[in-house]
């Protein structure tokens, strides 16, 4: 098959082989696919990521020498079906998964696995368990944003929040974004987001912040004071760069919680006194529960998360490296879809 | 009056001016006052405390050029009342309070304040609505230990401990092992205790700590794992050097929750990504609300904390420089009190 592969800090399309279906496995084609901030990372930080993987003992880790077929975002169609499996499905059917495959050897994290290609390919094999059918009358592409929303509604579950908080967002990227999506989900509020980029501000009034600011013009703290009144801060670090944590336990007021869902690769510094001074906490997050990842699945197809903005380009295996590139401009884009089937 | 003195980052005997009473304020003897490890830190950081505490932003900085008589741990005994005071006590009556004044000018920390002497004096003002009796029975040195008590007691609250969570308490300096008697106080545990101090694990030991550990033998997170069965991680890093808090976050397991109680006066760094991976968290914490503080006295006086084995030694006014040197030897002591009334 066709499929745009990660190999040697680049991305490249090559011919790789047709994935096969196991036990319980569903073989799907790929109907879309978004590129990810932490794919981004994975080709430019591969043996980081590689590293940090082994040092927080995740039960898998990829060779950075070896070929990954990268994608977790995807919405796919079932093509047949592997031994052992219930076939509730049909050939057809729209499909969304967590990216999580079970395979004799164990668990493997699709789209970061050296044997089992992600979404970035024409074809992909799922665990049948884990399919959740894409219900009618949602869109694929607006189906193929579930694991990034689902990734906003984990973090703010992680945040415990409250109606007696207000919510600063710093980073208004796909993290960042999926975070003020999930905040209204919960109808909770005032949201007030930051981010330098004038198209990530617009991006995050659509998703529905009440308070939108640029940190050149004001910084982020004061617009949220203003919007808080007397409530609590739950403050939301999307940007994960080093220097920002530190920034933003400088600028939050005293008891404040920081939900850290921005990934950053680096080592950073902090001041651990001004931390103790305001007795602030610092939740650092990563992923989803299945149910989230569902529920977020149910809130597109509902129509209460309006996802369309994120929708910005769309490219074939051809186009991704073109695509990496032009995702480093905050103007230019938010989310560009795959289409490993084009061209 | 007889005051031992902070001055140009060495502590001098000498003699300062009486305090006097005012609005609402009583004035007392300073019957004992524990050296605090914050104490330690404010002679040598003293612009860096100064500074941290304006970058938190306290309502209080002191001026490092201008003298200190520190002291927030104290029991005193009444001598006089100022004016508008309600005077329910009697002279000669033992009283503990939060080191916190209320004056004209505002609130002043006591023990880290230019104007208010705090306990390494012979005397003190404190405001009277703080005032708390010392319950009879109840040693005066025990009393002067509420105040690192109630420390391991806010601590542990904000850790928001649980049936279901065992316990590594990292460091067994005063604010371990006030920790590990905070968590006893609960009846919760297992508690594993960390210090490569012999001296300091046997305090452990005898505060309640269920399992002690030399770290330079065994991994603590090794000895916590053993202990834990499937509980869940709580973790106290009450060492406050730079690098403790990365260490625990490598060794953590995932979804620890670490509460951060040692105070670190330096930068520190962390890798973001591990406690990304593991969804880690960090509570920083400082001091105590008064109930804690009131709930620790009431501890100590009905015999639960078992405070005695803290009390290592005992020094008048001219004392405390050689004091502060023996408290760099973990061997040595654990808590020294000053007793400004000695020669």
């Amino acid at each position: 098959m066709r499929a745009a592969v990660m190999r040697d800090h680049r991305i490249v399309p090559d011919t790789v082989p047709d994935p096969e279906p196991g036990n319980g496995q569903v073989l799907v084609k790929t109907l879309a696919c978004g590129i990810c901030g932490s794919d981004l990372h994975a080709v430019q930080h591969t043996e980081k990521l590689a590293e940090a993987a082994r040092e927080s003992g995740a039960p898998f880790v990829m060779d950075p020498k070896r070929d990954v077929v990268l994608g977790h975002e995807f919405c796919a169609e079932v093509v047949d079906f592997g031994p052992n499996t219930l076939r509730n499905l049909k050939p057809g059917d729209r499909v969304c998964s967590i990216p999580i495959l079970f395979h004799p050897g164990g668990v493997a994290p699709l789209g970061f696995s050296n044997d089992f290609p992600g979404g970035y390919g024409e074809l992909m094999v799922l665990s049948e368990p884990m399919l959740l059918p894409v219900p009618n009358g949602l869109g694929t592409e607006q189906a193929a944003l579930t694991e990034p929303m689902a990734v906003g509604v984990h973090a703010v579950a992680k945040g415990n929040p409250t109606k007696n908080d207000a919510f600063l967002v710093v980073g208004c990227g796909p993290v960042g974004l999926a975070v003020i999506a999930g905040l209204k989900l919960l109808d909770l509020g005032p949201i007030v987001a930051s981010d330098f980029s004038p198209r990530r501000r617009a991006l995050a009034e659509q998703l529905g912040a009440d308070v939108v600011v640029d940190p050149a013009r004001e910084k982020a703290i004061d617009a949220w004071q203003k919007a808080a009144g007397a409530k609590s801060a739950l403050i939301f670090e999307c940007v994960g760069v080093p220097g920002v944590i530190e920034q933003i336990m400088r600028d939050a007021p005293r008891g404040a919680r920081i939900v850290v869902a921005g990934v950053c690769m680096e080592a950073d510094s902090i001041q651990p006194m001004i931390g103790i001074n305001k007795e602030l906490s610092l939740q650092f997050v990563i992923g989803y529960t299945p149910e989230e990842f569902a529920s977020a699945l149910r809130a597109l197809a509902e129509g209460r998360s309006p996802a369309d903005p994120l929708l910005t380009g769309k490219v074939g295996v051809g186009g991704v490296a073109d695509a990496f590139e032009a995702l480093a401009d905050p103007e230019a884009h938010a989310k560009i879809l795959i289409e490993p089937w084009r061209d």
